[in-house]
């Protein structure tokens, strides 16, 4: 790569349909990145793809074929790619080896893979087969469409989007418990697609033992279900919660007993196919999980993207450990007067150490409003 | 007036600019209605006026005296008046005699006058001149210019409208009280236009505890500080209040307590210039003051529109006496966590029994939001 970025406007419009497909496969390809690709020839598509299921072909495989599907010639061929091509052996073989062997004459990448094996690896061999490359056009729109892969791989942790539904007076769920439904349908199909684009949907033993949820993507389609996490510390999920009647082998229990402790109980869910992972207790809070150490074992795990749809106590939880990245909160035009709030974290002490949001955005939804936000941290 | 509406649409253009005049007037007319009136010849203005401070002209007189003084003759023109003329002696003669003595051939009136000394009878006066009358022209728009106005006629009560200035999360003040700034300037200068708007400003004894505000409208330019009433059931109120410190004679403050009781303390505030309102006590709520019985108690003093900035239990038990028409919801991007909530109602037992909001608008003001919504009462 040379010091100049190496694109020019011309090649905006291909990497933004690059960035289109790969926004198509949003919901099947965790833990992999979703990646789109356009094959050009002299300013012509001539074959395009996305990222398929984990284990199957990457983008510029898929869009190499489309070309050569298409009866079109690769050689001299520029290559727009939302993310670099891999330079490794994971369950397919390297990306960058492909392009080469095609015969490409230019690739123009939107961001570097962050992942420590290719990480300008797969730019820096195509660079040494003598093909022109580029690096960093649309790379922010890139980023925001990888958003937990970069999180993962970058911090270690996954980007954690937190979900919550509450009347405008902001309460989840009423004294008794009570919590459906405050929004409605349309809200809550919307909270399916962000389910449904994350790696793993996270929950509490209270919210299993309250409502008893599935966790599941239902209400729109998708090829692939998430991983579903229930953080109990004391490992006590009942071996006929909901959430384990469908594809148990998707579901992570995190606790933190003492491995003998555990052992009786975590046997039990094994045998339904339910992974255990054993975590250090919180040196602040006697019993309960290590929610820090959580994040950094389910990043270990692949997860990028983590959905949170837990109660208030996890929720504040998350809060003060300064785990959560962003909001996702469903607001309904009614008042419920008194309740469980969104997060009760603190209680603070004055007003300007508010948890503050940036980047918000509210707009109505169905009869609701949706608000989406970035934690901007203290004040 | 015949059966048929009496209008047509070359009248609306006229109507709504005699709207506009009245929106003009809209901080200085308490306890009048705000009007206006445009005097029409030959499909021309040739006259405009709003109502002036209460007890200084009408806005028909100002329109025809504006006609008048531009050297305009008035017989045969047609008037239009966001509100039907008065008929009675108030502080000022009837506009509807003066209308007949100018000779004018139509009045269009957008509304009836609700006050039982008028409603229908300054247009059955013009009538019976032989003048031309019609009414209901864009009446929704005229009625939602004087909706106190309305409602102390239609209901003896005002229309009550709820302020509060919260965090995303719905808090309004944090555990020890701190609630100043929560949002941000835009907001709080938009709190003031309401404030001016309104016939009187009303808060609670714990807020002038907590908070001890002065409650006049600084913010924006006003001829009239609305009156501030205090509900003080047991007529604690400090005569070092910083709400005293300014027009302590536009203080109204209500309470509770047997007359004999109450004496002493009332003595040494109506020195002061306060005006004392004794109440019944709330038969459910020992020792407060009857929240209802205030509301009527207001409209017989011709408070029609009723800002509320008051803490979370007088909030509460507005909403759960019904009395609350209107909220005014101010809400930042940041979140606080826990602390008192905008109207702790309740405890509700299910979710559809949740107070519904209705005609709700949500828009970005400054770096907060403003909620506007009427209340709809249970589902």
């Amino acid at each position: 790569m040379s010091a100049e970025p190496g694109f020019n406007a011309a090649d905006a419009p291909f990497m933004r349909r690059a960035l289109q497909l790969a926004e198509g496969a949003m919901y099947r390809t965790s833990p992999n990145p979703r990646v789109g690709c356009v094959v050009a020839q002299g300013g012509r598509v001539i074959g395009e793809g996305a990222t398929e299921a984990a284990g199957q072909r990457h983008a510029e495989i898929v869009a190499l074929d489309d070309a050569r599907a298409r009866g079109e010639a690769l050689r001299g061929a520029t290559v727009y790619v939302t993310l670099e091509p891999c330079a490794h052996f994971g369950r397919t073989p390297p990306c960058a080896d492909a392009l080469v062997a095609a015969g490409v004459g230019r690739v123009v990448a939107a961001a570097r893979d962050p992942n420590p094996r290719v990480n300008g690896g797969g730019l820096a061999r195509l660079a040494a087969a003598g093909i022109d490359t580029a690096c960093g056009l649309l790379e922010r729109e890139a980023r925001e469409l990888n958003i937990g892969f970069f999180s993962r791989h970058e911090r270690g942790r996954p980007w954690v989007r937190l979900k919550a539904a509450a009347s405008l007076d902001g309460i989840t769920a009423l004294p008794n418990g009570q919590s459906q439904w405050i929004t409605g349908p349309e809200a809550r199909a919307d909270g399916h697609h962000w389910r449904a684009r994350a790696c793993a949907v996270l929950t509490g033993i209270g919210t299993v033992r309250d409502d008893d949820p599935q966790l599941t993507v239902r209400h729109v389609a998708t090829p692939r279900q998430p991983i579903r996490v229930v953080v109990d510390s004391r490992l006590e999920l009942p071996r006929t919660a909901s959430l384990l009647q469908t594809e148990p082998d998707k579901v992570w229990v995190a606790h933190a007993l003492p491995a003998d402790e555990a052992e009786p109980r975590a046997r039990l869910l094994r045998e339904l196919g339910v992974q255990i992972i054993g975590l250090p207790v919180d040196a602040a809070k006697p019993g309960k999980t290590d929610l820090a150490a959580l994040m950094h074992a389910l990043a270990a795990r692949n997860v990028g993207e983590l959905h949170v749809e837990a109660g208030a106590r996890l929720n504040a939880s998350l809060f003060t450990a300064g785990l959560v990245d962003e909001l996702l909160l469903y607001l309904a035009p009614r008042l419920l007067g008194q309740g469980a709030g969104i997060a009760p974290f603190g209680p603070l002490s004055a007003v300007d150490q508010a948890l503050r949001l940036e980047r918000v955005e509210m707009q109505a939804f169905g009869p609701d409003w949706r608000v989406r936000a970035r934690v901007a941290g203290p004040e």
